[in-house]
């Protein structure tokens, strides 16, 4: 494989949640996803995932709390943790899940990506 | 959990090639680590390797090529591939690999960090 630049792999989409692969290892995914507005509660029955925000402000809301993630801040939401992360404005996310995480997890929604694209080449 | 800020995380260690945990997750490790200088040639035999460049310059050489690393860009070293980190100046990297990896692969040296702290909290 080639090396991944982040930002340019941002510049080649313009649509929110919608998360694109850009690297496989180990069973995981690294995905990058543009979010604005808010999303809806679900969890993962299997997968811990992690958000990390390379641009914006991302308001990851738990049953018991708000996590506020800003640039260079990431959370990891353990397996069967509702949640439901909002985006007042436009934020950039990186993602690092199991292969076989479902945006939506245990929720079918509109906006629910069964088959992520990727971006990798 | 509480979140992860990178920069502050990276603000509490001074010392080259002695990986920190920042996260877990699926059996995968979240790691930073500063480097300057030549590491030794490896390998790991079970576990793909993810470099992120989130300062400086880091070279990646390869039996047949260097990849060349800079900020905002990662690249993904396959399970049996040599490979040998080389910082000229320092650099700040994250690493998304398996808890069971370890910093020199199949090499025993004296960089070798067979238990990696963790500065979680």
């Amino acid at each position: 494989m080639d090396k991944i630049n982040l930002l340019e792999k941002l510049s080649q989409f313009n649509d929110y949640w919608k998360p694109k692969i850009v690297g496989e290892l180990n069973g995981q995914h690294i995905k990058l996803v543009k979010l604005k507005g808010e999303f809806v509660w679900h969890h993962h029955d299997i997968e811990d995932e992690l958000f990390l925000v390379l641009k914006g402000t991302l308001t990851i809301r738990l049953k018991d709390r708000d996590v506020v993630l800003t640039e260079n801040e990431f959370f990891i939401v353990p397996r069967g943790i509702e949640h439901k992360p909002v985006a007042i404005k436009e934020v950039h996310i990186l993602l690092f899940e199991p292969v076989s995480t479902l945006n939506t997890g245990n929720v079918q929604d509109s906006r629910t990506v069964s088959r992520p694209v990727s971006i990798i080449s």
